[in-house]
């Protein structure tokens, strides 16, 4: 296993506890929803966008109890979005990183509160005290958020991912559509990491600008495991864009030339954190490891 | 037309005024959107909880700007409960004040979306600068719409309610599900009045405690309209916790018995404001409108 490999495993540790101790079981009769909402964040995804938050608060050596409230809070809302996602009037999905998804095990209504509950969670732990002790801070961390999340951002996407399963997308549209849907939670992850660290306004650019390339890049590898993997490595069903006639970035431009595209797009990520030089390391290596993935 | 029913005609117009300023309309592709979220908020209803806000806030004299704004993010987590409440997989409603409900009228991938897309604006709307130029204070607002629309709130009241459809609960249940799921909005909407306020630690128990009294009496009504109420006149399916075979207030008191409970509680809830002297008519008044209504 390569040294990155182990920070990478080591933050997602660190995160799946953190969200432990948020959602935190109790025995009143609707810990139900407890149940369904640990269900939902605690099966060890990749923790991609809490690391984006806790590797850029690094880099302004934000406290890591900190850093790991708002990587929680992200990765809520993040869990929230696929649990809705998953459902029967949406993708209706049965698998989720190779478990049954929210729904299958919970029941629908369930998983629909679940997802309320985990987003509305998410903003309750952004206006803690001890997230950050200056309330400016704490104000803009759910400032960002829920821009990033709501109708302007990651909620409208999931709208226009609606539209295309009925209308033809062109290339320029399905870029703001992954862009909103998939890109502004990714860059969002970062800025609360910048914001966090109250960094000026150029580190907060540069660290936006890259989460935005790195978005982009890590949705078009999306669209090609979902195109080429395998339902067993991938853990969730694939070949579903085709199936459901979706324009993708693999449809729009072949496997070929969309892989080039995820690696101009990661080096061009990569290059806007030279400002930061060797401490941006972690946030160049996770970058290579999203367009290298296999899952 | 009383006098008092133009005061709450007024408010209620403020804030509509307020929900559609700040749900503009657009010409992206993903508008269906904010055409859903506009249908979830602006079709008249009551408009108790944000008149709550307003009447809470003038006991402070707090700007009616800001009052307006939080008034709006307080009805847009009320609607958004609504519209997911009322989906196939939870109550299975096709009436929402008279009208086809959201997921009726825009399928139910819309609708799951738009009560996502208003809780999270909801949140923004509380973090935004020109809501109160103290970060404290948006942060304690936050704070406390979170604590109440969440899983210790009004989400978890939910998921009780879920469970009383298949298990036997008693009246202490009852209040306790009762509280969670209705209760705890109604309460924070005069909370969140006494944050703009800045109010003392007193004031704003006093006034929590009102509301508290206030939202129980305001769900014993609630059940007594759909124990005895006409579909027409209340405006959404009636008879449905009998059908249902749920325990509610009224099949565990009896209707004589439930009236009078709304009433105590409504004189209870008055009482705990003499402390504010003749500034809090309105919330009196408010008061007893809750329990003579009859939808």
């Amino acid at each position: 296993m390569s040294i990155f490999q182990k920070v990478l495993d080591g933050a997602a540790e660190e995160i799946t506890l953190t969200l432990e101790h948020i959602l935190e079981m109790h025995d009143e009769p609707e810990a139900k929803l407890i149940k369904a909402m640990r269900y939902a964040v605690l099966d060890g995804g990749k923790r991609i966008r809490p690391f984006l938050t806790l590797a850029t608060a690094d880099l302004f050596n934000v406290r890591r109890e900190r850093a790991l409230k708002v990587a929680a809070a992200i990765e809520m809302v993040h869990c929230y979005s696929l649990v809705h996602d998953d459902l029967p009037s949406m993708d209706d999905d049965e698998l989720r990183r190779g478990k049954p998804t929210c729904h299958n095990k919970f029941g629908e209504a369930t998983a629909i509160l679940a997802g309320d509950a985990l987003l509305t969670k998410a903003f309750e732990v952004l206006a803690g005290a001890d997230t950050h002790p200056d309330a400016q801070v704490r104000s803009d961390l759910v400032m960002a958020l829920a821009k990033a999340a709501g109708p302007e951002g990651m909620v409208g996407g999931q709208m226009l991912d609606l539209i295309a399963e009925s209308e033809n997308l062109n290339t320029p549209e399905i870029t703001r559509l992954q862009s909103m849907k998939t890109g502004m939670l990714i860059a969002v992850s970062c800025e609360t990491g910048a914001i966090l660290g109250e960094a000026s306004d150029s580190s907060k650019q540069a660290l936006i600008a890259y989460a935005h390339d790195l978005g982009l890049a890590f949705q078009i590898i999306d669209d090609l495991l979902d195109a080429e993997g395998n339902e067993n490595t991938v853990g969730k069903k694939t070949g579903k864009d085709k199936e459901a006639g979706k324009a993708t970035f693999v449809s729009l431009l072949g496997v070929d030339r969309a892989r080039d595209q995820a690696q101009v797009l990661v080096a061009q990520a990569c290059e806007r954190l030279d400002f930061f030089g060797e401490k941006a390391e972690p946030l160049k290596r996770i970058a290579q490891f999203v367009i290298t993935r296999s899952a």
